[in-house]
């Protein structure tokens, strides 16, 4: 065994044990840690849940689990080792005595228990106050919670309101899974480890900087859910939010939770505020219609199953967020994101200034500015898009052009590339909370958007329709080339 | 045809028309113009040398260097249009009464005319005087001169100076053919069309520069030749130099020859005299012995045909320059060029300074440079290796050098890749001098390298051996490790 990569031991305890999160993600990526020895050999993980199993009618679920949502075949001596730390407690969690239960079954073991909540935040509060009467939050223990934490400032802070009576800040990870991703942790060190980044990284030497996150999917059967959701609130307040601070933030002293997290909440407060006054300058909504995803005829948001056809959700954003800092005065940051886009795709684009002065202009009347694209997702790597001289036997200084280009994939051919769940998981393991947000981050999320949810409420504006497999509403475009600049290709 | 590419019509007259220089390079880059039609019409081409010849033998000269020395096939079309431009002019250059029947020929034949000396440089002062003799030196007339031009300042002057008394300075092109290289000529658009690069150009952000020029060949047969030059005056004095300069000059304020040329002799103004107080420190000899290159043995340089046994000329130089300007302090510039070098290969590549705090310190002490190479020749291109996080499921800030690389073949797969040549010749006729070295450029570089020579002369230090298909004498090695750096491996 490599002993030197196992973190400590703990009692893995998953509430919500057969849920979709549970059985799509958090067993899945147990197996893989598991494999990559990163368990410690004491380690129990626990599901809870009101159903009248004992462990071998849970070890079943786990391994139909594994059957489902691994991609690869289970491997017999691996799963012996997982099987074997598994166990099910039977638990309601209005019932206080099932709790006292829990204490009891837990009694005599000095190890960190960690408490996944991959159940509704409705339900936070119920468990909190059983583990709480309990005694089960004690200080070494720590509390995981999946989005959606709420839906406004008001619920979130309720929510966290409550946990807080039990559990102090430090035993908190809330995921946001973008930032378990290996590109979106990429970020740190190609910012913070690079001469060239860190010297060029402010309204000095950038003009702006587009983040898009485009999702080729549509509502997935969770039309209810999403519908009161909206894609702001789905995918603006925390992974773009959270994409853009690691993208703005100034460089922390170090590489500590919270040295890094201050930092973060630093742009999230220097947010310009977006409200009524300026609501149709600075978004674009769009819902998607009908349309063709490679290739094949997919139906409207309004046409899909369980819709209710007058909704007004978004399925589409575009925001032009400006960050009143000294690092970013005048930089605009371009977000979009949207549903039935025409791909899966997600990048960060930084495109430089023009230069002062163009002894080219015989040849070219504007220089292409020079353009730095992160890909997060999909041909993960990063291009430098420059100007060179086009070839050819003139002296002329007709220029094209061109791009740098690095591809993670194929520098790393023979690297198993990790799911943001296991990296996650692990880190909970070790109690490393750097790729977990604080409450406070969230807060100022929650601030910015809320006035943005308020204005569009207020506001009369239609919907901007766009079809399925298109790059989002027409607006979107109009809305950033009113201000010179137009969206990156992908 | 297409008629926008055409130059004006001209004489392109070339003495030593059969000579080495005409039959490896001139005639066939004039082919090569002739087919993408860069030839005015009216343009002839007039060989002229001491033989009895007539434009019919000649013509069968140019067919045979074209035969032996363009690398592919004639074209009869192509070979009937350009040998009807060609003539043939018996011409003794001590006889002035021929450059009267020169100027005979020529008359009432208001082109201008170009002469090409393809001719020794003791042989340019009774060329000139003859020609300013028959009033041929008129102020649309040009002359092209090859190097070498002297081998020192004073010769250099002197033979510059006879040439002066006919032909002004806008009259004159010197050929350094690196100019024409469009790698070298991509190093303007390169650094003067990217705002990452303008912006990133100077003492506050980069650490040092390296250029490398490495030959593979050894002597081929020019012993004597080089043996009386050196590495020294035969590659640096004009080519490294060159590139150091257009690295180094600052920005000029347009493309014009002249404003271009005036940035790059104040560099040259600018370079720190070595002298006998500082030569070992700041230079290294090296004189290859025998080795192997691609598994072949070959012989050292000594042993070659023609050889002098006692010889002390230099095959390899390493010099680290400062530069004693604004932009440059601090930054040392460090050259390398040598013959029976493991591989044909030039480069120009950018250190940055390091980072002004590592807080990825636990995971390595010390973090590599961003380094920008510029590939001049072979696989022609640009690397920007930067630091990426390294791959893995921990969430360790591991990282690894990566590069984002452009390869101008690769981009540029159906392009025809010029021949420096070509372009320089199509410039002449063109009559624009950007691309050409002006006489106190060259002035300055012999002051420069004089000082070098004399030292040496004056040192007892021994020449550096060096095995054919390495990189280099140690010392190399020695005199920029004690800076703390290290040469880049190719």
């Amino acid at each position: 065994m490599m002993i030197n990569k196992v973190v400590q031991a703990c009692n893995f305890i998953i509430f919500g044990a057969k849920g979709d999160l549970a059985r799509r993600k958090l067993l899945p990526s147990l197996y893989q840690l598991e494999k990559m020895c990163y368990i410690h050999p004491n380690t129990r993980i626990i599901g809870i849940g009101r159903a009248e199993w004992d462990s071998i009618s849970y070890i079943r679920v786990v391994k139909e689990s594994l059957e489902n949502f691994l991609n690869e075949k289970i491997d017999p001596h691996l799963w012996k080792k997982l099987s074997n730390r598994l166990d099910f407690f039977n638990l309601d969690i209005y019932d206080l005595n099932k709790f006292n239960l829990l204490a009891k079954y837990l009694e005599g073991d000095s190890k960190p228990t960690i408490y996944y909540f991959a159940i509704s935040s409705t339900t936070f509060s119920a468990v909190c106050h059983g583990l709480g009467h309990a005694g089960l939050n004690k200080k070494n223990n720590r509390i995981v919670m999946e989005k959606p934490l709420g839906s406004d400032l008001a619920s979130f802070k309720e929510i966290n309101d409550v946990v807080a009576k039990y559990f102090k800040e430090s035993q908190i990870y809330r995921i946001d899974h973008y930032l378990g991703k290996e590109t979106v942790l990429n970020l740190l060190s190609l910012r913070f480890a690079n001469a060239l980044f860190i010297n060029n990284w402010d309204y000095r030497i950038i003009d702006h900087v587009q983040i898009t996150v485009a999702e080729e999917v549509g509502i997935e059967g969770r039309w209810s859910y999403f519908d009161q959701t909206g894609q702001l609130r789905d995918m603006v307040q925390n992974h773009l939010l959270q994409i853009l601070t690691i993208i703005a933030m100034s460089p922390p002293n170090d590489l500590t939770a919270d040295r890094i997290r201050d930092e973060k909440v630093k742009i999230l407060r220097s947010l310009r505020r977006i409200d009524y006054s300026n609501i149709n300058e600075k978004t674009v909504r769009g819902q998607y219609i009908s349309g063709f995803i490679q290739g094949k005829k997919v139906a409207g948001y309004l046409a899909e199953e369980g819709a209710n056809k007058f909704s007004k959700t978004e399925t589409f954003v575009a925001i032009r967020v400006d960050i009143d800092n000294w690092r970013w005065t005048g930089v605009p940051f371009y977000l979009r994101t949207g549903k039935r886009l025409k791909a899966k795709y997600s990048e960060v684009v930084i495109y430089f200034k023009n230069i002062s002065l163009n002894i080219f202009s015989d040849f070219i009347q504007t220089l292409p500015q020079n353009k730095l694209t992160i890909r997060l997702q999909f041909n993960a790597g990063i291009d430098l898009e420059i100007l060179n001289k086009a070839p050819g036997v003139e002296h002329k200084h007709h220029l094209q052009k061109t791009k740098l280009n690095l591809s993670f994939s194929e520098i790393n051919k023979k690297i198993y590339l990790d799911d943001a769940y296991e990296r996650l998981l692990l880190e909970i393991m070790k109690g490393i909370q750097a790729l977990f947000v604080r409450r406070d981050e969230i807060e100022e999320a929650w601030k910015w958007v809320d006035s943005i949810m308020e204005a569009w409420a207020k506001d009369n504006e239609p919907l901007k329709t766009y079809q399925a497999g298109t790059l989002g509403p027409i607006a979107s475009d109009l809305m950033i080339i009113k201000d010179g600049r137009s969206w990156n290709d992908f």
